[in-house]
């Protein structure tokens, strides 16, 4: 039973690990690497790819692999996997946004949305090869100092 | 067919958004809200709950309203939507962690796992009412000077 009276800690002020998932692990893996560009930190063959992105680390796992648990024995990391679309945003300016879509297009990468929020930020929707959703979109969507 | 030689932009360098699902939404926002203690920012009644974690937004989403697309039919929003058990993890300092299993433990939340890494950072698991393995650890797991 939940106890939501108990006292809390502070919440948490950041993230640290964000996950998605691809049965396709391998291909999907490549797009992250060679079409987004991100910095592989680690990967276990078959089960992860892991990538910096600044202070958060996109965590790219085949579901049949981690609902089994951790890579490593010793160390008891729980199991998860989750099937169909994910969803993530990456934060990129005006100009950053319209040099991805450029970019994009160029890699024969579909854009699948674009379009400007009421506040004016713009964002433009593509997927991965796993079919996760993925988007490009101006900070102050959320921000408006940022 | 994708042209990973296309040139590219600079890599994106922050998280915007990221995403996890629940079919059981309400309660699970309240675990946000109650139990973490996220700030809440938006949400549509049945399809979403948004919570402002730092420089990012955890959008919680229920999958059924997702996979239609939108909420707000001007804006051409992409389906999305994944079932089974997604992962997240939090950045926590030790002290953080320490206090954050002893609330778990109160709030009545089983902790599943709690250990230290090789390079010594700590991290504990537990679970949303929607089995979404969450972690808490410390930044130095991935980021030696953090």
């Amino acid at each position: 039973m939940t106890d939501l009276a108990a006292p809390r800690p502070a919440s948490p002020g950041a993230l640290l690990e964000t996950a998605l998932y691809a049965p396709n692990l391998a291909e999907t893996a490549v797009f992250y690497r060679e079409v987004m560009g991100l910095e592989e930190i680690l990967h276990v063959e078959g089960r992860h790819h892991f990538f910096r992105l600044g202070q958060v680390v996109l965590l790219l796992f085949a579901p049949a692999a981690t609902l089994l648990g951790g890579s490593d024995p010793s160390l008891p990391v729980p199991p998860h996997g989750a099937t169909g679309e994910g969803h993530l945003c990456f934060a990129a300016s005006a100009a950053e946004i319209q040099a991805w879509k450029e970019h994009l297009d160029a890699a024969g990468v579909a854009i699948e949305a674009d379009f400007h929020w009421p506040d004016g930020a713009r964002s433009i929707y593509f997927r991965d090869p796993a079919g996760n959703s993925l988007e490009l979109a101006e900070p102050r969507l959320w921000f408006p100092d940022a």
